[in-house]
């Protein structure tokens, strides 16, 4: 329960249990079936709005809180129309068809009747049957032999991660946009869909690995697939996750982003694409 | 004009232009704001249902189409709840938020009242500004020195391509699911931005270079960035693109896909992600 939402008379002696800024960030009062009341939060706040990721986390939180909701999270695509305002937000959510495995979905975040963000999902029955990993997890040091950076000055969201950048760190002189680093929630949190679907989109800019020089950017468009169930991300828990990103073109005012979150043993948890706007 | 719409009672002498099945197959009929119907193409079919490349260019032909529409393609991503059956189909096509350089759409292909299939995307007013290739094309030989592979039987649609496969080709011993090819439409067409989505979803599912054993298998969701302009597109006309993909899991029925489409002169022209479901 979210401090501020005790509305018993009775006086409480046990101390309130902390709940995570992240956990409060998502929280989502519902209203009626496909509707959701939720808040933007200080903690996650970038700087003319709230950090993408966090966005991303609260619309798939909307999806899984469903409950017409069947399976996992499979497919996640969230546009950005525009910066969603400080302040409370709408969410409603439209169960598009619904087959044997897979579950399409659509969802908007509205403030004051426009629509802020606008989202489609696949949420899937996984099943034990063939499979293969093609992709490797890069040789890395462990995590705890990286030491964590400060986050930049500016924006409060780079505070509510603990980010140890083992490659393509912020102001170096780098021979590419790669960055890998080992990113955990601060303080740490067991990873759910919700966390993994913000750490993809806690990249800086790859841009940025590029120019010294800021300049303003954002995100349009942020594309995630999972490739992971319950099992794996109770195995997870709370341990730092490692995430590898790299721009593959910067032009006409837009640049691409792939990325890849592999758990601390190894599996591939999700893939990342986006697609930015920037200036300049 | 397509052949049969000719409705004129006046002898024509003039040969009829031959239509490209491709232009025959994302022709629509404006039927009101946002409205617009089609109809499937035999030339585009797979086995169960459209390729689902045309299926996407179809649902951009909409937005290019509709008089609301400002700038061109940045991201497109096409959900596949159902197989479109064959027939007429409605596309609703809705604008969502127009700001300064970005646009943001979504759109539905409806049958019998059922949305089959699931669109949002972005347009984008590009602007010549500071800008950095970071990927490059693979060194690879000309179109004319790769032998075209004859396409599959069982499904139509691989006949409207010239597919001259480098590396990757189905049915071989293949070290991981990469496949490099130059492909093209065929007859030959000038590039455009529904033809360059169709091509990002051509390769053939990553799991085949992989296993022999023929299992079903279906494009959940596709994901375009699009990092081209006309005139770029103009510049390439009717040759060849160069198309690369390759899986990094398949995993629980679930496999993914990255690609890029490359230029004949190198230019990274889409770069596109996919999750596909299979059987086993």
């Amino acid at each position: 329960m979210a401090a501020g939402m005790e509305t018993s008379a009775t006086v409480r002696h046990d101390p309130l249990p902390m709940k995570h800024p992240f956990d409060e960030a998502i929280t989502l009062t519902a209203a009626g079936e496909g509707g959701w009341l939720g808040h933007t939060h200080q903690a996650y706040w970038n700087r003319v709005g709230p950090f993408g990721g966090i966005t991303a986390a609260v619309m798939l939180q909307s999806l899984l809180q469903d409950g017409r909701r069947l399976g996992e999270p499979l497919s996640l695509t969230v546009n950005y129309p525009a910066a969603v305002a400080q302040g409370p937000f709408t969410i409603r959510t439209t169960l598009v068809r619904s087959g044997r495995s897979t579950q399409h979905w659509s969802a908007v975040l509205v403030q004051d009747e426009a629509v802020m963000i606008s989202v489609i999902a696949v949420f899937a029955v996984r099943r034990p049957v063939w499979g293969h990993a093609e992709a490797r997890m890069p040789d890395v040091p462990a995590p705890q032999a990286v030491p964590p950076v400060n986050p930049r000055a500016g924006a409060e969201w780079p505070r509510r991660y603990d980010m140890r950048t083992i490659r393509g760190q912020l102001g170096q002189d780098n021979p590419d946009s790669l960055t890998q680093w080992w990113i955990n929630d601060n303080p740490p949190r067991a990873l759910d869909y919700p966390a993994l679907a913000a750490i993809c989109d806690a990249f800086f800019p790859r841009m940025y690995l590029h120019r010294a020089t800021f300049v303003p950017t954002a995100t349009v468009s942020l594309n995630i697939y999972f490739h992971t169930n319950a099992a794996a991300l109770q195995e997870q828990g709370e341990a730092p996750v490692l995430g590898c990103a790299q721009g593959q073109v910067f032009d006409d005012g837009f640049a691409d982003q792939v990325g890849q979150i592999w758990s601390s043993r190894g599996q591939l948890l999700a893939t990342t694409h986006q697609i930015m706007w920037y200036r300049e």
